[in-house]
């Protein structure tokens, strides 16, 4: 049997880690596939540094054409990452009739619908197992196996970054720029955190995961996202108080012809297995109308889980090449004149229960004050924890309270009301809760 | 573009949720595959009771010869169970160049070789994702997007029935009969239980899984398996004084060139992630060498989930067929001729650490007796509980015992040396740990 030849865009870490899978698995993978997968060529401004993998003569270039005029090319993987010139070497090799497979969340997130209108016309396919959730084979699950589905919601943990710095804020009681500052040296936070740290990077992988799931378009700019900055030592230690703990959760919901598309700092319950992810791993759960609560763990980013699923969808690929079949699957699973775009719902109008963390002075009457503003707006209190400090009368102490379930634009008014207050010394913090991952 | 039709042999409960689904779901699915997938004819003894759901005039009939003849049917759902007449019905539609969608683990384990062989022969597919872990969509993964990876272990809490009842007893302190009665008046459990809790049902779908992560075929009888039904409470109660759960775990290995294959209780630690695998949920570990460990969970049986991982099933072979493909992957994920016989490792040969529970009388040289006993077959001990009593001197007491890690043959050795000694009042209880589920 012919052996499949690949071409790789962009010899950073995961491409090394591709090249070395490749080769240390071949047999393996032979036995899977039936035929070789073989590195034909690999494109690179850069093709001299050493990247600690074995690559036969004649396979490094500088010029990407070598690729796209390649014949016995069948699938490109472009892992040159963010949009261009990513986004042309991916538009470029579809109109060469090649098949894609990418980890670039940030590209497919922003620019998928050109990519996967290219690929129909030119009738290949895109996979992007690795885009999220690294080896964890969560994509292919949902546009595969779990087809059949209706699903209701998905959740993720999908920022290594963000929940090493969380799990160590839990652990050890530690402030977000104390433990940003210790995973930068460790190299789990580049030198720039912010695409991480503000949510960003998890929100590109909502927008993909809630594209699969339930079949729309997603308007990258319309996902509210915010990161764990702003978290203190303090909201950790209140939340664990009341049985929670907090996880930069990315949440897609789909009720009533609406979507729910968000990325925030998000308190779920002790007891739920995504408050056990902890770490550099990543979960993602997710609700099917027959199959119920499905959740799938591993580790979320790395050389070698993320060439796992690289390779995982070169197999599919040669597989299906190897069985005659032309183009099998549509980019998101569903067919491309299926996808609809389902309205996202305003931040405003969005249910749900929060931790609220008011920073007051001691006097009488504050509580009441607190109180009656919530209660105008129709936000009713399930519990509170009130300190009185010991030693300075003058200092702010903190009202901490669980709401009821509320709508989020009450809840903005509430506290902008409530902050203007003489009362209360700084601005109100507060934090979503999830309490049911269903 | 044609519709795909299907053939259902085998109207029970999750027949009839297959029906339910492909009808409430047509839609969606017909969204993924570019064409409806169609119930054409169900066949079964009995037509004439009420399933609970809608089927078309001319769809039921007695005869499964309605369905090996008809020339429109490309898929054969096996849902009758058992070995037989449900092997036959599998070797027929095959003959007849149908594929084949099964939930039948019990097939699968011990016949599953010469159904795929005669796959092969005839070019056609079989699934069975519903075989293991319901709905949870693991068998696909493995076979799929984690195929580039060999596999070191995998670990599954697989059966509902065992889980419910070891749940309970560890959350109420209650005796495994107690539970196990009421887990039959819920329905969670069967009037004659023995399949599921002697572990014969694990046992089943661990020779899937291991067939599918190693390469191997899996001599269904090399399988050790114990079930629960020897678990005290007494066990429970230790085991979470020593940091640990007890669980119903199938436990597949690959480590120097052998197989490890075994179902029986087993400690895990309570900050595993399985250790939380709580009630019906199921749970499958896997580690790869490039993506590591990953989990996958969710609901492990009922007619609605195992409906979803049929149904995917029907998606994926039908997305094939549209596509043109024939025969587009294996059974097992590998090409049938690489499928090797790795020898299983005999039990008595397999390294593990043990919680050792003795009964003996409060006598003075007791414990030196059983630590001598357990020296000489060079066992040495990590910890020791031991409680005096208060009221009776004459009454057996426990000394509970865990153990740096030994070969099985030493510890069944010692064991029954030790139960001769006159100071043992009962067999000693032992069950073994499992430290690193990785």
């Amino acid at each position: 049997m012919k052996d499949i030849q690949v071409g790789l865009i962009g010899f950073g870490n995961i491409g090394a880690g591709v090249v070395k899978l490749l080769r240390e698995n071949a047999a393996v993978i032979r036995a899977k596939v039936g035929a070789g997968i073989i590195m034909k060529r690999i494109a690179d401004l850069d093709i001299t540094s050493d990247r600690g993998v074995v690559v036969d003569a004649g396979v490094l270039t500088t010029s990407v054409d070598d690729i796209f005029n390649d014949p016995d090319i069948s699938i490109v993987i472009e892992l040159v990452g963010g949009y261009e010139p990513a986004k042309s070497f991916v538009l470029k090799a579809i109109e060469k009739g090649k098949h894609i497979v990418t980890a670039n969340k940030a590209l497919l997130a922003l620019h998928g619908s050109d990519i996967y209108a290219a690929a129909v016309r030119k009738g290949v396919e895109v996979q992007f197992e690795a885009a999220v959730g690294g080896g964890i084979p969560v994509l292919t699950a949902i546009k595969g196996n779990l087809a059949a589905n209706h699903f209701s919601s998905v959740f993720g943990i999908m920022n290594g970054t963000c929940n090493y710095i969380l799990t160590r804020m839990t652990q050890e009681g530690a402030d977000f720029a104390d433990v940003l500052r210790a995973a930068q040296e460790l190299g789990y936070a580049e030198p720039d955190p912010t695409f991480d740290v503000e949510g960003v990077d998890t929100a590109h992988k909502l927008a993909i995961l809630a594209s699969l799931c339930f079949g729309t378009r997603i308007d990258f700019k319309k996902i509210h996202t915010e990161g764990i900055s702003n978290i203190s030592g303090l909201d950790v230690k209140y939340a664990a108080q009341f049985g929670y703990r907090i996880k930069l959760l990315a949440i897609g919901k789909h009720v009533d012809g609406k979507i729910e598309a968000r990325v925030h700092p998000t308190m779920i319950p002790l007891d739920s297995p995504l408050a056990d992810i902890n770490g550099v791993f990543n979960a993602i759960r997710l609700t099917g109308d027959f199959v119920g609560p499905v959740m799938f763990s591993g580790r979320g980013a790395g050389q070698n889980p993320t060439a796992s699923a690289i390779v995982g969808d070169l197999i599919g690929l040669s597989r299906s090449m190897k069985a005659g079949a032309g183009r099998r699957m549509s980019p998101l699973g569903f067919l491309d004149d299926t996808i609809v775009t389902i309205p996202v719902k305003p931040m405003a109008d969005i249910i749900s229960k929060y931790m609220l963390r008011f920073s007051v002075l001691d006097k009488p009457g504050v509580l009441g004050g607190i109180a009656g503003a919530l209660g105008t707006y129709g936000i009713s209190i399930e519990s509170m924890v009130q300190t009185s400090h010991e030693v300075d009368d003058s200092a702010p102490v903190p009202i901490v309270i669980m709401t009821h379930k509320a709508r989020e634009g009450s809840i903005q008014k509430a506290l902008s009301e409530i902050d203007q207050l003489d009362i209360i010394c700084e601005k109100t913090s507060f934090i979503r809760i999830e309490d049911n991952l269903e």
